[in-house]
């Protein structure tokens, strides 16, 4: 009997010059750099640069990126109204993101050239409008015309402003920026292993791109950040009704959770065996935000359920080592930039599409289609029966 | 140094109820029978419903699932706009099967119903539609107004008269249905593959089908029976010109292309090491389609070039035991139907559609997320520099 790979387990598909995610050791870099010291420096169009040429750019390089995505940003008219039938049977946004990206089909240059050049500029454009799809889509599902895209702002601060119609607050758009860079990639993901999939048989990268979305659309992979938070704010609510520390509700409330046999929404990891280290990038900025945007107090709160959580789980399930992960500051962040919880895998998708693209240009340097096989179990010697004699 | 399972050959994923394929042997087995009892017998709608509830339906189960399935081919609007404006464009055919697929999520009763109920009315809405979008993406292309389904015919016959806009001759209908039961599903190939790696993450199933399409597209994997046909018709030509016979023809030809070095289409795979099973079983069906359809001729022609192809591939490439692959056939059968080479991928995916459904019904059983990891091999050690020192 040949050993089954359940859910591809522990098997290595490839080598990667793009992420390094060690779970054991808490530690993420991008090709090369620490998360910490690479998300709240770099624009996301820095990280984009880096993961597509494996190397910062200098000034005229970035400046070329920039002012390339910029003129990319404005949706075809087979898009939008795409996106207004979504929106019409109220779809939920990743699936308007989903079919926006798809239609991008319709405005591909030549979608039979498939050299480095034409799937960089393909990269290009799938960068440059997915938040233009991600905020008209918002917008639309709550009644409001689309805001068309500035070419003056980068891709963090273009996409606040065509999401609330005002210049945004550059504590905010670092806020985003930070967000967007700390999770553009991330291992051999879910959603990223199904673009490479897809591109592995030579299909195109819009393809790839279309189906990753609708692997991050799981809620097993795509998370659920809402949740972390929804946390925080009814505990919020309890402390003030009993005028308690928020920190001894938040350490009765865990208690009473996991003694019940349920999930403290926003802790543990099925890579990371620490501390993940994406949380501390996101704390760091959610604090910086909050500091200068005004709720200082939540992020306080926040930390103050944090630190009962972890003491509670310590306790009560020793040796597990459950600590916070991306999801309980990834909420807090976007929050913290105004946005609300049913877009924030939409804006992981945008931030993520700089790894998926990534991946699928690396995916087309190895050149080899993967699929595994599978064992079959089912009847066999059936013979064929009419329809008349079952 | 851990092994790298590059393309993750001879990785077994899971186990299935589905098809089995042998490539020692050159068997195929759909849900327990033999490819070549079961595919020229069924209709396609039987098949599928073997695929789904692992077994052929009696006569009442038939008849809900075709009136089922007959109910759920009208595209909604938004599909036909999708399809006019990737016509317009000039978009290949299975660009505009991937995108009218994914408008399908308009229409879905309720996106987040993933019940086995829900699932299984998602799959015949899929079957149902998909070669509604075909034709009518074919005809667009060719400035052609689509033809609205009917409902009191079978899969294989509808889709016929929608590209036709003509009741089919039965012996099409039959030759169109073996087609489509043949490609029904084929292991874990590819794009079967992406569907369950997208709905291993608890995606939906119209995601899943999406991306599927995606990685059908590429070359590596829906192939290229178009070809296939294209060498017949030349040496067929180059027989009448030179008032030799097509076998000798064939023969001089096959010689001159292996021994330059370059393949002859419609011949080897990866998984069968003796002759396709679908080969046969296609090329029966040819044999009975070309009868009663009037071109016999091309039928022997056919045959002869195999023959001589066979012959000089044995003599050439002693040991690689080259056969007749499915591709060879496809284009026989698929032209003796009078469908021409750019829809024959789409097509396929027509058929497989049976396959990809029952696939992520069997994974949503399996429920485990598939994703392998990716050893780094990129920098080490970098340390972040501001753009102005770089």
């Amino acid at each position: 009997m040949t050993d089954i790979a359940r859910g591809l387990q522990g098997v290595i598909l490839t080598e990667t010059h793009l992420s390094q995610v060690n779970g054991q050791a808490g530690k993420l870099t991008i090709a090369g750099y620490p998360v910490q010291e690479l998300a709240p420096n770099a624009s996301y169009e820095e990280v984009v640069h880096l993961l597509w040429h494996d190397r910062l750019p200098n000034e005229e390089e970035l400046l070329a990126l920039t002012s390339g995505m910029a003129a990319e940003r404005e949706l075809p008219g087979a898009t939008l109204d795409v996106l207004a039938a979504a929106a019409k049977q109220g779809l939920p946004p990743m699936d308007g993101l989903r079919l926006g990206l798809d239609t991008l089909s319709l405005v591909d240059e030549n979608l039979s050239d498939t050299s480095r050049p034409a799937n960089l500029r393909r990269a290009i454009s799938l960068v440059a409008h997915a938040p233009t799809i991600v905020a008209a889509m918002w917008r639309l599902l709550h009644g409001k015309e689309p805001v068309s895209p500035r070419q003056d702002l980068g891709q963090a601060a273009n996409f606040l402003y065509m999401m609330f119609d005002n210049e945004p607050h550059p504590a905010a758009v670092r806020g985003l920026e930070t967000y967007l860079n700390t999770v553009v990639d991330h291992g051999m993901n879910a959603s990223t292993f199904t673009a490479r999939v897809i591109v592995s048989t030579r299909s195109d990268m819009i393809s790839a791109v279309v189906g990753a979305v609708g692997a991050l659309k799981g809620p097993l992979h795509g998370g659920a950040p809402g949740p972390a938070l929804d946390t925080v704010f009814a505990l919020r609510e309890m402390a003030k009704t009993s005028g308690r520390p928020i920190g001894e509700v938040a350490h009765d409330w865990a208690r009473e959770t996991v003694e019940a046999g349920e999930r403290i929404m926003g802790f543990g990891h099925r890579v990371y065996k620490v501390r993940d280290p994406r949380a501390d990038v996101l704390g760091a900025a959610a604090e910086k935000l909050f500091e200068r945007t005004g709720d200082n107090q939540l992020y306080e709160d926040a930390r103050a359920c944090e630190a009962a959580f972890i003491d509670v789980l310590d306790e009560l399930k020793p040796g597990r080592n459950l600590r916070t992960n991306v999801e309980f500051y990834t909420a807090l962040v976007l929050h913290g930039v105004e946005l609300e919880p049913p877009i924030f895998s939409s804006v992981f998708a945008m931030g993520r599409m700089g790894g998926w693209s990534a991946n699928v240009l690396e995916q087309i340097e190895d050149d080899i289609l993967i699929r595994p096989r599978a064992t079959y179990v089912g009847a066999t010697g059936r013979t064929w029966v009419p329809l008349a004699q079952r």
